[in-house]
């Protein structure tokens, strides 16, 4: 008789439970000082107590993007982009990235073109060269895989395990333009303003916050920080779970930019939708300690020229959840997560 | 009217040739110590001389590997066996590895457990924990990318492009056995007899060569070396492109298995097909100061118990092109180079 697990699909378990399971199958003790899956990067020790942080991301046509859509060199741009961020979370200056590119042989050469000089530009932007990679045929879609390494000094040891009961919790800037803009992606249907073109352009030119990453990794009171990359609802927990505390959010502290204010203005729900669910923002998201948050955002805002916006406190808890507040009254957020397996 | 450049697909330019565009598009002058793309791979120097060596490689179902011909546990096997070995050319200890891992939503969670498995396996065997990777869905077939990082004294210098006239060159064991593996993989309809069996084995469970790799990276007279992941014919005009060098190679030199004298031995021509041609063998190619040859593989063969296999040697010309003898007359190998765009 078949065992019951020979019928369980990974669409069944999602994509936290995969990671789980494979982390469950393959840990082994890690050697001092190194540490794995669980922050946004691992980091390996290097001599005189610098380490290096390496992250890496995997991008799926058709699930992560729509080729017409995003184009050569949005995408490539994109690609370096979103693993830049990680290493923002960690607090690295990045080294170097590692490119793995399965086309279908009947690409264009001018779309491969057009992805270098997207790479490029983001690349000579952040000082992170291309070190080396892979290429290979596909025999369906595009996929492309970005490894990078960055560099961090002996004081930056934040991760998502520091989270404090009383701790502020902070975002640095605006979120749900790339959600909002993915709407658009998704359906080509809908009419596309000026609005809307911009909010597009936010969902495939995401800024990695790599300075601020490392402005704010080296102050012993941001107790953790992630980047924002499946939205506030989908990421926060992360930090509750390694941190073993809960969380309170006020709904309308939210940050969200003048576009989608406009847009979305008279509708709060659906504001709230997109700050909370839309992914793909890339900012940071940190834990600070409440003594020192005034003073950490003054000297934040006066290098960034924007505050650290507060959008709730941690709380003592062990169930690890967020209650979502709004004028008051708790709410659990409504819609459903970010996930790459839907 | 459209440039021409507009209708060349990258079928047209081949892997090479893209991996050079890329190269071309996104090429910036590389901090002091840093190596980029070209050897299998990339150095980003450590403090006190250390050096981390990083690579990565990319399996596509369909590409790579036929799901179910390989299986859950060998494919993640070999997902990691075959970067190892790029850390091997680099004389490099594996450190950690990075795991890229796209499915289709209906994949069985029994795969992804014996995928884990597999991985488990080399890795606890070479030392190389899991540290991190991203999963995702895929709209097609399963996609694996590994990236793994090791590190190298200061003595270990080794890449490919040392060689001189003179060199001897060598391999660190038998070639062609995954190569004729591969054709039973292809070919369903073949009978397989328990020789085949044991190719198909070899085929999916490389063995990579990191104790040699290390041994031989530290030795001046080790002028070059690099892994067989495309088979001779294609991976040593690497070394003659790096080193400005040209070669000649001894067909009735290159070393074969038992399994494979004892399948083709009456077919020379497909003897030296497999081992020129096949692939994915995973040993070590090298070029050695001729003077020293004796000696290094002397210590080669009482450290491993087998010697290195001198197949050819490296002479003087800038066309790097390399020769391949039979009996004394020249000729050019047949067979279609590996490729994976085909």
């Amino acid at each position: 008789m078949n065992d019951m697990t020979n019928f369980t699909k990974i669409k069944d378990i999602g994509e936290f439970g995969l990671i789980r399971r494979i982390g469950e199958l393959t840990s082994h003790s890690l050697p001092s000082g190194f540490t794995g899956i669980g922050d946004d990067c691992a980091i390996i020790p290097g001599s005189l107590g610098a380490q290096y942080a390496v992250s890496t991301d995997l991008l799926v046509e058709g699930v992560h993007f729509v080729k017409s859509e995003i184009g050569g060199r949005d995408l490539g741009y994109k690609s370096l982009a979103v693993n830049l961020s990680d290493l923002a979370a960690a607090g690295a200056t990045p080294c170097g990235a590692f490119l793995s590119l399965a086309l279908p042989e009947d690409t264009d050469v001018e779309f491969v073109d057009e992805f270098s000089k997207g790479f490029d530009e983001i690349s000579k932007a952040y000082g992170c060269p291309l070190l080396g990679g892979d290429t290979t045929g596909s025999k369906s879609g595009i996929v492309v895989n970005v490894c990078v390494i960055g560099h961090r000094g002996k004081n930056a040891t934040v991760s998502r395990s520091g989270s404090k009961p009383g701790d502020i919790i902070c975002v640095t800037g605006a979120l749900g333009d790339s959600g909002a803009g993915l709407e658009y992606v998704l359906n080509p249907a809908l009419e596309r303003d000026e609005i809307a073109v911009e909010l597009i352009k936010r969902h495939h030119r995401p800024v990695p916050r790599v300075e601020e990453g490392k402005f704010l990794a080296q102050r012993p009171e941001a107790h953790s920080m992630m980047d924002i990359s499946d939205g506030v609802a989908s990421d926060l927990p992360h930090i509750l779970e390694r941190s073993s505390v809960s969380a309170e959010v006020e709904l309308e502290n939210l940050p969200v930019s003048d576009l989608l204010q406009n847009k979305y203005g008279s509708q709060p729900s659906k504001l709230y939708h997109y700050a909370l669910h839309g992914g793909e923002d890339y900012e940071l998201l940190l834990t600070v300690d409440s003594r020192y948050y005034a003073d950490l955002s003054a000297g934040f805002e006066k290098k960034f020229g924007k505050p650290l916006c507060a959008i709730g406190r941690i709380v003592a808890g062990d169930e690890c959840k967020a209650r979502y507040i709004e004028n008051g009254f708790g709410m659990m957020p409504g819609g459903a997560p970010w996930s790459h397996f839907c």
